[in-house]
């Protein structure tokens, strides 16, 4: 991220990467020791092994694909680390066994972001699809 | 959390807490702006939400589950700031949607941790099964 972007700023980034298919800058918003656990609790271990894993979705199944998304939530954690909320909604893509897609799916992206001297980077992402029928409301408050 | 103990001691009181089904101590786990993600993309907002929502599943989908989790991963994000992996399995369960379990889950639980005058808590989590024949092994390097 360039020098003096806020930590929202890797939300849209990773959306642009993602829709340019482009896997090095992808792959350059992560720290060198990054964790993603992706939609089905596959946990790619730093940045190299996360490049590579997108790297090969986006050759497959993400190669057509939309990402729609933005930051729904900024919450800092201190000084130079932020949790940001990514909600999105995926199209053009296809199943993740490879098959024809199920449709349209969205989600929630939880990253957790530091600020290094090249500014935020990703140090944890999370990524969790949202169930239709099984999603619940909130809960009332009272 | 007691004052003294490291950002992991969360995780271990998040699954002492499931198991007693003690949902008083689970939500004092949580700050009181805390966001919960779960497996289905439901998001609650704030500890009283948070701490509601598991009173309800369980008094009914988890009343006789069991979860066995441990912090297999801690990083640092700065002072007073930490990124925490607890990897469960649950037994016991139902459905989510009330039906009968379908078999033993397991998953990560990404958990965002703050220290604050009274000890380190929940500041955001986020979690996911881990799916099997689509979760995919990490991609091998070089």
């Amino acid at each position: 991220m360039a020098k003096g972007s806020g930590p929202e700023a890797v939300a849209s980034a990773f959306v642009d990467a993602w829709n340019r298919h482009d896997m090095r800058a992808f792959g350059a918003l992560f720290a060198e020791d990054a964790d993603f656990v992706n939609v089905v609790g596959t946990w790619w271990k730093g940045q190299a092994e996360i490049e590579a894993a997108h790297a090969r979705s986006h050759a497959t199944v993400f190669r057509d694909s939309r990402l729609d998304g933005r930051a729904v939530s900024v919450r800092r954690l201190g000084p130079g680390a932020a949790a940001v909320h990514l909600a999105w909604g995926l199209t053009g893509h296809l199943a993740l066994d490879g098959g024809p897609s199920g449709g349209p799916r969205r989600g929630i992206l939880l990253l957790v972001v530091t600020e290094e001297a090249e500014g935020w980077r990703i140090r944890a992402g999370q990524n969790t699809d949202v169930v239709p029928g099984l999603s619940t409301p909130p809960v009332a408050k009272g």
